[in-house]
Parts: structure tokens; C-alpha cells; sequence
């Protein structure tokens, strides 16, 4: 195996059964341990086995209408990760969380926390919620749209890389002879007033292992990429074919050098579902397994959630109607790139509504291939060679077994073929990714680095908040 | 040992290098360290191992201006917590979290969360914060008063356990046939709209072990006694003097009376910081020993922050000056009845400056017994037996030794007395404090309970918010 070839990312996205939606009626998926910490351990220690990345966690601070039918309620993710830290060694840990839901010197505290706690291994995936329903749940009466929302996500995330920044990696000088513990000119107020954010004070806990957590992105919409593109050192995405995905890959990019980025210098990962069989009869039949499973009430549920439509049982077996899209320009813009996923496949293979539903039960969107390892391990190959991805968020359709089928077959071909990682050979998470250690941007200034090298956005006494990667250059 | 007679709770209260303010200077103390989940896991580990109820920890969402001669910056406690719970299996694990600077929605999550991870063994400390540098973190220009935090802390306390009983007990059928997960008219929302909180949905986490998490108090002003009358099942409380600690039991208990509560139910939890050594005049050196590696401008500046009122380096050495008490108008309430402690021991002991300093090094007004582990096990005993205490919350000088002489010289001695427990009899903190499982309110009503016994203070059309104990009824 060579160690100097480009290598692919492989992160383990952990939905509590697994990403089908009926997985949890179905016996390789175990949804009676769904709430205990021992099950998630277990997952990490397994993909951690696997040599992946990363374990990920969605999340939502909202219970939609759906929880009939499907295995809804989960546990807080950064708690969940904490717990998953004290059982691995190596892998890292990506939570979702929310900058329209969360105050961000709370937020800056519980990452810094976790890759305090996990030796430097924890991500952030910053989302701004494209859920109208979460709002009621933080006493907003009216759901911001989705500019507002990411003017401040903006604020927001620079004013949580500040509270990283607030103590010097030195600051700590544990002096005991003299007594002093710290250099109080080490440690620096955020000082940030914004329009939607205000912080003054320094983080009341030293810089973490990483200096900053990784910064993952999820949203693809207009506003999100450009904000992917400025910020995010890794992408979340979903698409069905290798030319969408190539297309949105080099927009990332584009607009990313508009920033002054490497374009390089961000990881673009697809989610993909597999279906693995011994043979690709074998995987089909399994995924039909999983669809037969489904309840037709809670994917027509799903669907007018995404289009605003709703379909009666009735028309099931029916030819998917036109005027399901017709809604798109009312639903959130997040929505809509998500509604664009959703009517290609319908143009192309013009499904009946139950078999658009059996499409979309098994990632929601992201997209499912059913094959031997083989099979598998070609796709993977083809996208992350032809630059359509620099790896993958899989989603197996069933957990815990997804990831022990996944990791037993399709990992080792993937590590045959020199494109996976056979060991870690670091410990952090930017370790694993190939991300280098944001540099302080307060001991840059002193070190006369021009590593503020974009106008400031806070307050005009502060130092400039810039871009993570302006600050990198150790 | 009886294990039918009443049994001592203690607590191990975390903090980072000890509570003796220049503990970290002391060879006793492992600063390097502070930062790690395993020096946090140890900890717990030890306490578990010695049979405590729960390991403590404080918060606040600032750093403070004494950040040169003190070990300043610590770990977020809830993440902390679920690393603890990952390495443990018994001891209960209680965070202070505050009112004033989170959102009801997310704390709620955060702390249910614990309680699956840990199989029932959260507790929330409930804090509305007196600090006045927190509010700048969170946007306010302005710090609440201590009435308008206690209304706000009222009605967060109300829709945190709406949104723990989002999910009755039996919410989840997990009926893999029908492809039922749950039941929806068991899955409620919290439907709360008060003056200073708003929750409309449910909780998107199942019901945790407890129910809820172990209810805990630490405000000693007047509003946040009658808080902890209403809502607390524990109160960490400071007081220097027997009767003290007697007169504020009592005015507790007398006003859970008023609440409807049984006064028993109430476990009252005092501070005590221990010098330990093998004859009194050994542990007394040890004492002296840690005042001795004070920094004056570090207790004269705590001590301003406490008093608004700043004394210089050449005042050490003379009386305390009447005036320190003057300003107590003009600081929080909860910072009053602080000073009234600090005001008592200068009453009593007259120190010189440096003095006072020294008695405020150990546990920032706690009570600081120094002795053999008899003697100290006496002070507890006595303080157990007259109506003072119904255990202690033991904040250790320095740690990780401080634990460990405590667990091996003090606590063997208060088993065989019969008073603590040599193994425990439950898997849950409310098993260990003898407290009860609430009762989910939806589920009481359906059953035709009696349980909502106190006016609704939410909207109109919702079940009624009960103080805890009203709900418990199984």
C-alpha cells in the first residue's frame, strides 16, 4: 500500500437503526439499544477497527409528525460522541449542530470540550436547520429564511473560531515557583458584536488539541455552498449521479479559490447506502427486503414534508404526479436543492409513487447502490477518481451489521487497491483528513504574520476574523 | 452495617486541581492533566470505588479576570459527565447548568441525553448564574436582576420537565409486525408559553431512566431558596456554623411544607473541604502549608469581585477593614448572602487581611475542617445527626490525592458507623438518594390521578406544571 497516494475519506454517518427507514423492523438492525451509550461505543469501536475517519451524527433540535412508523427520538449527538471518545482511541467525531438553535459561547464550549476529552478527534457540522418546526422549540414565532439564517451562521462561526482562539496555545505557563498560572496576555477577549451575534469575553477553557474542531458543512443550497466554500474544511452532500456530483465538486472549488482557498483543501463527501450481497441479485433482493418493509403512510408523510403535496394512498401504484414539484418555490431553499435531487430521479426513471418512496426510504435522498463489495468498491473508485468525491459519508441501510458487512468486505478491497488507509497514522482528526492545525490568529499577529489577511467583521478594535485556512500556515 | 436506617449522601464536588485556591502549586495536585477525560475518569473511578452518591461539578459560562495566579479554563461538565458515565458504572453525575444563558430546549436535550448514556445516573444542578461577566458572552448588555432570573428559572424548570415527559414510558411499542414504532397520543408536546420561555414541541429523545434527571439547587439568596423549596431534591449549600446550617434546613424544609412537599424529600447538602492527617496538628500544617502558597493578588482580587471593594498588598498584614461589608447593597443577592458568611467569620475570628484570605483559600466560603479522619468524620456525623446536613457535597483541597485519603481513611469509618453504604443497592443517583421516579404527568392524568394538584402557569390548554413531588406518586 503506498501512503503518499491520495487517500480517501471514509466517515461512518450513524442513524440510530441505520439510514432505511424501515430498518428498524427488520432483524440485522437493533432498535432496542438505540438509547444506550454501549451501542454507539460499540459502532465507533467498529469503525474505528475499519480505520474510518470518522463516526458523523445528523441532527434536528425538533420531533417532526413522522414517529409512527419510523424509530423516531435519538440522543443529543456531542453528549453521544463524548461517550463514544472514551471508548476509541483513534476515530474521529463529527456532530451536527445548529447556528440559528444554539448560543455560540455555548456551542464554542461544547466542541472545545469534546476535543479536549477525545485527545483532538472531535468535527462540527454546521448547519443553520432547514426545519420550520424547530423554531416553535426556541420561542421564535416566525422560521428565519434562509439568508437570515446564514448572515448569521457567518457571525456566528466567527465568533466561535475567536472563542477558540481566545487562549494562546502558550497561554498556560504552570509556573509553580512563581506562581503564576497563565499569561493574562495570552488570553483574549472575543469582543465580537455583530448584527445577530454578540460575544465579549474570552472561552473560559484553554485551546483544544486541534486548535479549532474540524469544520464539516451540510447545506446545498446557494447560500450554503458559498458558505462551504468560505468556510468548511469538509462537505456533506448528496447526489445520484457522478456528473452532478462532478458539477457541484468544481463549483465548491471555484468559489473557493474566490476566497483564497486551495480548492484542495476541502473534502467533498456523497453519502452513499450501500446494499452488499454476495452477488448484485443477492444485494437487490436485500434491498427489496428493506423496501417491502416500508409503511406507505410515513414515506407519503416524508413527501409532503419535502414537497408540500400530499398524496393519498390511493394514487400508490399510480405514476408519480407532475404537480408534486410544483411547490418548490414555497418550500425553504434548502429544501429545494434537496426537491432538485428528488426530481431527477423521478424524470428518469419515471416511478410510480411507491416506487419513488421505495427511493427515498433508503437515504433520504442520498444515494443507495445495491452490488457485490466488488461492485461497491468500483463505484466508490470511479467517483473519488474522477473527481467527483474525495470520499464518502456511508450510510448503511441497517445498523450495527451495515458497518460490519461494509468494513469486513468492501474496506478491504478499497485497501488492496492503496486508496484506504491499512493504519491511522496520526490522532487527530485533521490528522486522518490531512487538515493542518489552524494556527492562532492572535499569536500570528505577534508573530507578524499577515495571517489576517480578510477585513474584519467584528468589531473594529478586534483582530480580523478570517477565513480557517488564512490562518493555517504552520 | 443496617442498611435500613437513614444513610449519609456525599458527593465528590470536582473541582479541576482541587478547591484550595493554590492547589495547583502543590505537588498533592496533578495540573497537567486538568484537560483529560482520563484524569476525569480516574476521579470518578476513585469515587465510585469509595461508594459516593455522585461526582459534582460547578459552572459558569465566563472566565473571570483571575486567570494569572489560579488554574482558570475547565471542561464543559455535561460532556465531561458523559465521559465520566462511559468509564463508570454506578455513581450519579450532577452538572450545574444555567437558566439564564441556555436555551430550555437544548439543556433538556443535553441532560436527557446523560441519562441514557448513563443508564440513570444525571443529575442538574440548577444555577440562574450571578455573574455578571456571563451576560456579555450571551449578547445581554444588561445583567438580570435576581427576580427577573428566578422568573425565568421558574419557567425553564417547567418546560424542562414538560419536555422530559414528552414521552410516556410506554410511548415506544416497537411492534416490528404492524410497523408501529410508538405511539403518537403518547408522545406529547410541551405546548409552553410563558413570559420569559416558549417550547412548542416535544422532546426528540424517548423518556429517560429517571424520568428526570436528579433535580439539584445551589442558590442560597432568598428567591433561590424558595426555588429550591419548590423544585430542588438536593441543595449544595455553604454555611461556616452548625447552627447555621440547622436555621437554613429548617427555613427549607418549612417552606417545602408550604410547597406541598414532604420536607424530607429534600436532601440538604453542605460543603466541606478537608486537611487530613494522621494527628490534628499534621493535618493543621497541611493547612498552612496550602495558604502559604497563595498569591495575595489573587485573593485580594476575588475578594473584590465578592465585595466590590478593593484592598491593597499594604492592608495585609492589618485588620480587615469594616468597610469590606459595606458595598454588600450593591452586589447580587446571591453574592449577599455569600458575604454574609464571610461576614460572620470576621465577626468571629477578627483576621488580619491576609487572614481572611487564607480562610477564604480553602473552599471560597465553604466550610474548611482540618483534622484527623475521626475528627472530621465527627464534624460529619454530628452535622448528619442535628438536623445540619443530610450529607455533604466534599470538595477536597487538592485532588486527585484528596479523594483517595478520603475514601480511605474518612469513609470507613462513617460505614462502620452504620452511616454510609459499603456497597450500593441501586443502578440509578435517585436509587442511591432514595428519591423516587417521577411520575410522567400525561400518563397520571390518563390514569385519572390526581396529579396535577397546582394551577397550570402554562398555556391554558396544557396539563398543569407540578412541582416534582406532586407527580410522584408510583
Amino acid at each position: 500500500m503506498t501512503t503518499s497516494a491520495r487517500q480517501l475519506v471514509l466517515n461512518l454517518f450513524i442513524h440510530p437503526t441505520g439510514h432505511h427507514e424501515a430498518s428498524w423492523r427488520h432483524p440485522s438492525s437493533a432498535p432496542d439499544r438505540i438509547h444506550s451509550a454501549r451501542y454507539y461505543q460499540d459502532l465507533g469501536r467498529r469503525a474505528e477497527a475499519a480505520k474510518f475517519d470518522a463516526v458523523f451524527f445528523a441532527d434536528v433540535p425538533h420531533l417532526g409528525p413522522n414517529v409512527e412508523h419510523g424509530a423516531a427520538g435519538w440522543l443529543e449527538p456531542i453528549t453521544t460522541l463524548a461517550s463514544i471518545a472514551a471508548a476509541t482511541e483513534r476515530i474521529g467525531l463529527i456532530a451536527t449542530a445548529s447556528t440559528t438553535f444554539y448560543e455560540p459561547y455555548n456551542l464554542a464550549r461544547l466542541f472545545a470540550s469534546l476535543d479536549h476529552l477525545s485527545g483532538g478527534r472531535a468535527g462540527w457540522n454546521i448547519v443553520t436547520t432547514a426545519s420550520a418546526g424547530a423554531a416553535g422549540n426556541f420561542g421564535l414565532t416566525q422560521f428565519p429564511e434562509v439568508e437570515e439564517r446564514y448572515a448569521r451562521a457567518t457571525e456566528f462561526v466567527e465568533t466561535v473560531t475567536r472563542l477558540w482562539d481566545s487562549w494562546e496555545d502558550d497561554a498556560i505557563l504552570l509556573d509553580v515557583e512563581s506562581g503564576r498560572y497563565a499569561d493574562p496576555a495570552k488570553i483574549h477577549a472575543a469582543d465580537f458584536a455583530g448584527e445577530h451575534v454578540r460575544v465579549a469575553g474570552a472561552l473560559n477553557a484553554p485551546r483544544s488539541p486541534q486548535g479549532y474542531p474540524v469544520l464539516v458543512q451540510a447545506g446545498a443550497s446557494n447560500e450554503g455552498r458559498a458558505f462551504a466554500a468560505r468556510w468548511s474544511e469538509a462537505i456533506f452532500t448528496a447526489h445520484q449521479r457522478l456528473q452532478d456530483a462532478q458539477a457541484f465538486a468544481a463549483d465548491i472549488r471555484r468559489q473557493a479559490v474566490t476566497f483564497g482557498r486551495d480548492p484542495q483543501g476541502i473534502k467533498i463527501l456523497p453519502g452513499i447506502s450501500p446494499f452488499l450481497g454476495s452477488t448484485e441479485a443477492e444485494a437487490r433482493a436485500l434491498e427489496t427486503e428493506f423496501n417491502e418493509l416500508t409503511v406507505p403512510a410515513y414515506g407519503l408523510r416524508q413527501l409532503s414534508v419535502l414537497t408540500g403535496v400530499e398524496l393519498g394512498e390511493d394514487l400508490l401504484d399510480k405514476p408519480v404526479p407532475p404537480e408534486l414539484f410544483a411547490a418548490a418555490g414555497d418550500v425553504t431553499d434548502n429544501n429545494r436543492s434537496r426537491l432538485q435531487v428528488v426530481a431527477g430521479i423521478v424524470e428518469r426513471e419515471q416511478p410510480t409513487v411507491r416506487g419513488l418512496l421505495h427511493r427515498l426510504a433508503g437515504a433520504r435522498g442520498h444515494r443507495v447502490v445495491a452490488g457485490t463489495p466488488e461492485q461497491v468498491a468500483d463505484t466508490i473508485t470511479e467517483w473519488f477518481t474522477q473527481g467527483a468525491a474525495d470520499g464518502f459519508n456511508v450510510m448503511p441501510p441497517a445498523l450495527p451489521t451495515g458497518i460490519e458487512v461494509f468494513a469486513d468486505h468492501v474496506v478491504p478491497i478499497l485497501q488492496a487497491r492503496g486508496l484506504f488507509r491499512t493504519e491511522y497514522t496520526g490522532t487527530t482528526l485533521r490528522d486522518h483528513l490531512g487538515l493542518p492545525r489552524p494556527v492562532n490568529r492572535y499569536a500570528a499577529e505577534r508573530a507578524g504574520a499577515d495571517a489576517a489577511s480578510t477585513p474584519a467583521s467584528g468589531s473594529a478594535d478586534t483582530p480580523a476574523a478570517t477565513p480557517v485556512d488564512a490562518l493555517v500556515r504552520a
